[in-house]
């Protein structure tokens, strides 16, 4: 195939694409792409903030998902129509004022079904603040 | 105890307090409340929908978490600070141009835990959209 | 197809058959079959108890899952080969010293994957002790 | 602390008190303890084989959420009662006539719940079979 890598410009491009104008609202950065994985930057910004400045889960749940969409994308080598199946989303720590940071890894990308594992941490902390998986079916 | 009935209006006006500006913009209604459960309706916007037209899987999960911490208020007789601890939700048919209802029932209210289910419909559907069950700690 | 009908006799002699001895261990017993789920009974016995003599979890666990296959199964109109995609478990309440009723129910069977919920309760207990749902994907 | 260390004679022994009977039949052995996990061998044995030997993944979840209690345990420097409050597991590839290795670790203790993921895979083989994450109550 002498298709254009699935590169970070790629996947930036994908986010403002594929995606609901309400995750564009996210405005979430594409940092890094690899080919088992990606990572989004979500800024710190006061719409993500419920009472007492902390971001709010529903924005975690959607950057994951969000961001493991790109990371099959990278995983197949290009953008593949794919929904969904299911997200599980664990939530370990709080992350007040801070951008978080979206690490999307493919744990097995199948003929029909893909897996992955997401982990978020507020930029420069230690520990994670969510830690997400999910299953994919591709179409 | 003299306290108001945790009911329609107090759960709209929760709405309006607790949650972040980007979930506000869900602009999600409530339908009824009950002592172990509230329905809450997410109509149809363009900005909620992903290429196809179809409502985009973070707006349920977000819809999904946010009508849980009604439930879990008017299983608790009032709004109590919680946090959610997990959130596992399944995506199982589209919803296409119709507003979404969001069934959160309380599974079991403990001391420091509560549990809940939520089931989304397309209004009109008979077959869940998506169903996802949940975790929260109590504050 | 003139085969006969998935009932209570069919689904008890496919426990026998496609599961592994370590699971027919739990000694389950086919309580009810429906078009769209399955009630089993997982008898209470010394082996599934841990410390304090409550039903372990392990064995819901395991029991959830053997059941979701008969309630896909009951659903498809007969066994089909499929594989557990995914399964999620809360537990809420412990199970001392009674069977367990293991409520399996299809939320939606389509081509290729199935969705299903387990409520499980202790026998003569009104609320639930642990709830689960689960993805297969259709061989 | 003068408490003796939590090591892999402390783990082997734990593995024989506080768990039922019938999870003490998968045999598991625990191959490592560190500060924030354990690794145990799901040793291969026909009793956990379903249809075409495969190894069954109740056993596979049931070896996750033990271990779990372990490297909690590990984090904890000592066994702490605990209780399982969700588990979720996803599938990715059959074990086929080899042992399973379940690696456990802690993502986050807290006061009162702790937080883990469990990859498991079959012995010599480089892609994981399953992954787990799960919740528990520290009581």
């Amino acid at each position: 195939m002498t298709a254009k890598a699935f590169d970070i410009g790629t996947a930036q491009a994908l986010l403002a694409e594929v995606f609901a104008p309400w995750v564009q609202a996210l405005d979430l950065r594409v940092q890094m792409v690899e080919p088992s994985g990606v990572v989004l930057r979500l800024p710190s910004a006061p719409a993500l903030a419920r009472v007492g400045g902390i971001l709010c889960g529903q924005a975690m749940m959607a950057a994951a998902d969000t961001a493991m969409v790109l990371a099959v994308s990278a995983a197949a080598g290009g953008f593949r129509p794919m929904t969904t199946v299911q997200l599980q989303t664990s939530f370990m720590r709080p992350i007040v004022g801070r951008d978080a940071l979206v690490d999307a890894r493919v744990l097995r990308l199948g003929k029909t079904l893909a897996f992955g594992e997401i982990t978020i941490r507020g930029d420069g902390e230690p520990g994670p603040a969510a830690h997400a998986t999910t299953t994919y079916a591709l179409l």
